[in-house]
Order: structure tokens, then C-alpha cells, then sequence
């Protein structure tokens, strides 16, 4: 955990993958931070590595981080991604061990012992309660739970809502300053909705924005959702 | 190979590795860009990822190569690094298949075939002389051999001139139009001579570089004696 | 190339895969290996390593293949397969680089290099032509290409003659001693009939065997189709 | 965690990676069985995959472990260690996470799921406290904690105590049916005495047996040991 990192819920990472980059890129994460300032909420953006200085200097509210990154120290290591690269970059996080870049379990635990040492926030995917709290041991900023439960929809807020419970409390029985985004196949502003007054801090989204027709627009809404549903919950 | 992509010789390739990044890349590359202009040569500069668009916008001359990149089409892969994107940063060419970013065969394939479709030129590492005709037979831009009997160096101006002639033909037999550089422990503008004048077009260095006091000086030295090298040997 | 290793046209390679396994692979083992000598026909048979010793002790015709092994020499390397435990389990060769287990140009090289050293012959997979001109530089005993235009049949007997009659002068192009296998959507026995008729040496099977409601039965199916089409295309 | 699968203190595991194989590998494991009638101690023995069958065919009490294995179910998956092969075979369970062989979380958690369902009982390595109690929420039946802190040796018996005790108190915190290997660079039957009177139920060693010029005598004297040490350590 690298403990100077602070995010206020709610909170909500969008996820590029290699769907978005450059000048495309570029926009959203402008109209992204756009949103943060409207909205008063937090934004993840986890740029390709390419665009992380360009976004990082545009940008004044979002916060940048790179999709992975290694755990080289600076030396050898052609193609690697260095952590002070990132970090002088301009990002102020790293995403580790998505399911589509999954990580050893002693490499993820240097990566983000990395991460602290050269102040870079640790975001860190698990598949399940069991997975979530294995992660939670190895103590990064925040837990990115893609619980296979709450995936699915429906009129099911009752159940989301146990679920959204039972891996907040399991990953805060392990370290009760660890954050949790529970990202679940949001596809629209109404899961967003939904998942956030189940009890989530924060939620995110990666597919349902970048094939959407009008990507700004559907982050537009799934953010003033987000908005809504945590004042909501909170003032309840 | 992407065709539109020239290359004329003498030519240099600077590997940072993960050893250099950031301002002090930048600052390295500027100033090779100011020597291929001096000295009427070509340097690939292989930029860490975050780095290549600043790079790329900041030289004239200088081919800014990744050191990396993945085969993903746009869309799924958080963490891999995009042909497309690595393009619009501004780099014109990729380096693939070193060994410590080795790749499967049908995976070097699919990238350098992505390479030409996106439009990067592709610089491709063997490690012997069997490797290096494989690897031609995949048609890349480059090959960079780097031939452990041509590592060592000493007072063996002889032998290294077989060793690059016969790495020269074997790779020219498969694809004449391929280029071929030769790296093999280049430790100062001693190596970078006698490599020169035996007979290779290309050569390039990263720990002699990167570890030096004076890396800037070291890569004038370099540049200075593959100059010198190649016009001698031309005009004998 | 282990030059010692012989095999003689035609030639099938039956490929369990993770399908089966234990007794059952046995079993089959067992078959196929009175189906050698009932039709004079070469056939490997990969087996998983853990079936590897009794396999080649239960039969006398059948030459077992591992299906994949690594470089490493004796000494580390928990979970790694060694070439001499292969070796002196009873296997007689190793496949290599297949779709599902895929090589680094570098790793291939120095495995089939262990495996001349060893006494093991090499059967490299290869997706395209190129590819497999690529693997051919490294000179296995055998390249399984598995080509894409081959794959899905219909009526078209003249184009698979020219695709096969391709792949073959390329690879012996480079080698006129590295025997093919084209392995492409073998469906049934008439898929086995086509492709040897069509001039191909040696075909093979996986999941048309393994997920057979017979597996036996279907394999003797191929066998005899095989037997048949090589007589018939010899001696035409 | 296969909860069928029992152990008794004391227990050691030998660990041949692929120093050992074949006929003598199957002489040591004869050896180590013998060894288990004689000081009623219980010895994992890790195989090569290839050596699975004939050592379980061989010994009554030695526990056949296989190196590594893969999650994939039955079906595709060439090259890839079957769960269901290697339980056929004979073995009882298998290594997992091994440094020279480390898998990702969710593959890790994966692959414990798997041997669960097929009946074999996990062994998974963790280089330190953090990874031993993230290991221990997957719920294994082993831990094989190789703490940095115990390598070296030296007079620190009371070190030693006390971080034996740490991990042994961190991993039983998750889960207290969880048992817990200290192996820590065991070079001889003195280190082996030192780290059971440490507290240590369990221990192991790989080099210091097989780069013995007799490894049976070194085997026989650090059984010797691990079992006057645990004798003396229960009943003072």
C-alpha cells in the first residue's frame, strides 16, 4: 500500500484495455476529468502506456494509472515496463493481475512492494471472495473484485447487496484500509446505479464504454449514477 | 516487412532497455538525433513505452522503435501494448523477440505480420546463425544477430569478417532485401569500429551506453567511429 | 535431427492430448500398435508423460512421443520435463511448439538441440508455410504442419494436392531429409484418405479420435484409409 | 485442502527437480520408503512425471507427489500435467507454486480446486509471511514456507524459533488445519535437527540429497535426525 495515495468514495476506474489510445483516449480522459470536478467523484483511468504522459498533463482531477507493470528494477529487462518510467510518466497507479494479465503470486507481491517503494497506488484484480482476500494479505491500495456472483443482473438488488457485503468484509477483516471496486459486468448507468446502492464504494467499466456509440455520453451517465446512487445510500 | 521503411547504412541501434527513461532518455535521445545529423548516419532508439511519443516529437532524425509490442488486435488485453497505439505515439518501428522478451514462434509471426499492416518497421533478435534464418524467413525489416562468436572481441579482426559475412549470406539468401545488424558485447567505439570494418552495415549497444559516466559521450565516441568505419571500408 | 530415428511412409500420429490417459490411453496404445503391424504403417502415438512407461513397455511398434519437453539440463527446475527422464522412460521422440504449447524461437532451437543430444526425435508443429520454413531452418526430424488452407475439406482434392505439394518443397527446400506431417481438420477415415492421396506422407488425429463414441474403431478406420490411398497414390 | 489426505508429524519431502530420474530416482524413493517404516515418519516424495508410476507401483508408505500439474479438465491441452493422469498414475498429490515454477493466483486457486475435486493433496511453496498467509486463504493442505530469514543457519537456534513460530502462527491464524513445511536451504542432517527443535513439524531438502556422492546416506542421516529431534522436542 503505498499510503499517501488517498481516493474518496465514490470512486470508479475506466478501463481502456486496447480498446481506446491516442488522441481518442485523449478526449475521454478529458471528459472524464470534466466529470470529476461536476460530479465531485473520484476516476481511475488506466491508459495504454503510450498515452499516459499526454493524459497525465491534460489532465487535473483523473487519476492516471498504467494497466500493469513490472517489477524490474531499473537494468535489464527489454520490453519491461519500469515503475519509475510510470511513475515519472505521470501516472499515480498501476492496475496488476487482470484476468487478462494475470501475475504470479510472488511476482504480484514484489510488484506492488515496488509500487510503494516508488509511490505508485496499487489496484489489484481478484476472482473471488477466496481470491480477494489472498490479495488483500499481500496488502495493496485497493482490491478490484470481479465477483462471478454479482455478475449477471436483474432484479437482484437483494442478493448484490449480500455479495457486496460478504467480499467487503472479508477483504477489511484482512486490512481494514484496503478500498474495493466491485466491478461486475457493468453494462450501463443502471448497474452502476444498482451495484453502488448495494453497498459498493466504487464500480467500474470497460466494454459498455468502449463499444458504446457515444462513449462520453455513456460515462457521462454511469458517473452522474454513480453520483446519485452513493448520495442516496448515504443520506438514507 | 513494411516496405516503406528505409534504412540507410551506416545504422545504430540504442537499446535503453529499462536502464534509462524519462527526462534522462529524452535528454540521451536529442542528442542522437543531433549526431545523425552530424555524422549523415541512421540511430534506431528503442524507447521505453511511456516515453516514445515525448521522444518522437522532440527529434527530427532519430527512428523511435519500441521495444515491444503484442500481436492483440483493437479491443480485449489489458496490459498489452497495442500496435496501433505504439504507432500513434510516434514510433516507427518495433524491436521483437530479444531474449529477455523472447516469443513463440507463431506469436513473432502474427506481430511482425501486425507490424506491417499497422505500419512499423520490425527489428527482429536471433541468437545464432540458424535462429537468424528462421527468423528471415518470417520477413522482417531487420534481423539483429547478435552471434556469440562474435562476442569477446580481442585481435580477431579475421574472424569476425567470416562470422558477419557468413550471417550476412545466410540471411540474404533467404530474403535479400532484408537488413541485417550485427550486436554482439559492444563495449566501447573500438568494437563498433572493427565490427564496421568488418564487413557489418549495423551495429548497436545498450550496457556500454547506459552504464557509462558520460553516456552521451560514449554514444558520440560510438557514432563517431561507426562513421569513420563505414566510410573507410567503403572507399577502400 | 536425431539422425538414427527412421520412419518409413506412410506415417499417422495419434495425439491424446489432456483427452485421455491412465488405462484407457493404454489401451488405445495397445491397438494401435497391432494396427502397425497388421497394415505396416509408422504410428506415434503422444502420450501424456505420465503414461509414457507403460505404454512403451506394453507395445513393440509404436513409437511414443512426449508432447512436449524442456531444455532445461539436469539439475533445477521443479515441474520441468527432462529430456533424459523422456528419454529413458521409453519415449523415442518429443512434440514440439504445438498451438496449445507454444515455444519461443530461441527455447525451440535449444530444445530440439537437447533432444539430438538425448537420442529423441523432434516433430515441430508449424501454422503456416512460413512457419514452417522457419521451423525447418532448425532442422527437426519432422515438421507437423498443420496449414490453414487444408483445413475443412469438401470436394476440393486438387487444391489440397497443390497446398500439400506447397508445404512439402518448402520445407525440403531447406531440408530434404526433414520428413512432413500435415495434420488439418482430420475429421474421419475419408479426411485420412484425401490428404494422403492428395501426396502427403503422414497425417494425424486428435479429437476425432478422442471424442469418437469408439475411438478404437475409428482409429482402425484411419489406419486402413491410410494404408490404402499411399498404396494406391504409389503405385498409380 | 483434499481432506482425506492425511499427515503425520514428522514429515519431510525430497525434492529430486529434475536432478534425479528413472532407475535412480526409483532406488532413492525405495530407499525413503524403507526410511519411513524404520523412524515411522512420513516422506513426500516429488517425482518426475515420467517416474510417478513405477515409484508408487514400488513403495507402501512413501507419498508420491507429482512436481507440478496443470488446471485444465479433461480435453484439450497438449503438453499440459492432467489432474486425473497423475492421480491414476499413483501419486497423492501434488507441488504447487514452486518458484522455479510459479503460477498466477487465480490459476494457483485454480489448480488447488482441481486437485480437491480429483483427490489430491497440495503442497504449495510461499517465499515469505505475506505469501504464506495469501497461500493459506486458498486453503491447501500444505504450506512450504521457505522463509529468507531461515536460510543461512549459523548458532541462531532461538531466531529461528522464533520465526518458525511466526509463520506457523500467520498461516494457522487463516486456516488451522493447515500444515506448514519449513524448508529453508537444508544442507545437512544438523540443519534439519536445528529447524524441527525449531518447532518445525515438517521440513525438506533438494540439493544437499542430490548433489550428495550418496545420497541414500545423506537421506538416512537427515531422517535419522528430523526424527530424534521431533522425539526430543515432544517430550521435553
Amino acid at each position: 500500500m503505498f499510503r499517501p495515495f488517498k481516493l474518496k468514495a465514490p470512486y470508479f476506474e475506466i478501463g481502456p484495455k486496447v480498446y481506446m489510445y491516442g488522441d481518442e483516449a485523449l478526449d475521454l480522459a478529458i471528459h472524464a476529468d470534466a466529470l470529476c470536478r461536476k460530479f465531485d467523484v473520484e476516476i481511475i483511468f488506466t491508459a495504454q502506456y503510450t498515452d499516459i504522459s499526454r493524459i497525465a498533463h491534460a489532465t487535473t482531477h483523473l487519476k492516471v494509472f498504467a494497466q500493469h507493470m513490472d517489477a524490474n528494477p531499473v537494468g535489464r529487462g527489454v520490453g519491461a515496463v519500469l515503475p519509475e518510467a510510470v511513475k515519472q510518466a505521470g501516472a499515480v497507479g498501476v492496475l496488476l493481475n487482470h484476468v487478462e494479465k494475470p501475475l504470479g503470486l510472488s511476482v504480484l507481491n514484489e510488484t506492488i512492494r515496488r509500487a510503494d517503494d516508488v509511490g505508485l497506488a496499487t489496484l489489484v484484480c481478484a476472482a473471488t471472495v477466496e481470491e480477494s482476500t489472498a490479495v488483500a494479505m499481500l496488502r495493496p491500495n485497493m482490491v478490484l473484485a470481479e465477483s462471478p456472483a454479482l455478475i449477471g443482473g436483474g432484479k437482484r438488488s437483494e442478493d448484490d447487496a449480500l455479495e457486496v457485503a460478504r467480499i467487503n468484509a472479508a477483504v477489511q477483516a484482512v486490512g481494514n484500509d484496503i478500498l474495493v471496486l466491485h466491478g461486475a459486468g457493468i453494462s450501463d448507468e443502471h448497474d452502476v446505479y444498482q451495484i453502488i446502492r448495494s453497498g459498493a464504494n466504487g464500480t467500474g467499466s470497460t466494454s459498455a464504454i468502449m463499444r458504446s456509440a457515444d462513449p462520453k455520453g455513456m460515462l457521462s451517465r454511469m458517473i452522474e449514477a454513480m453520483s446519485r446512487a452513493y448520495r442516496e445510500r448515504t443520506t438514507d
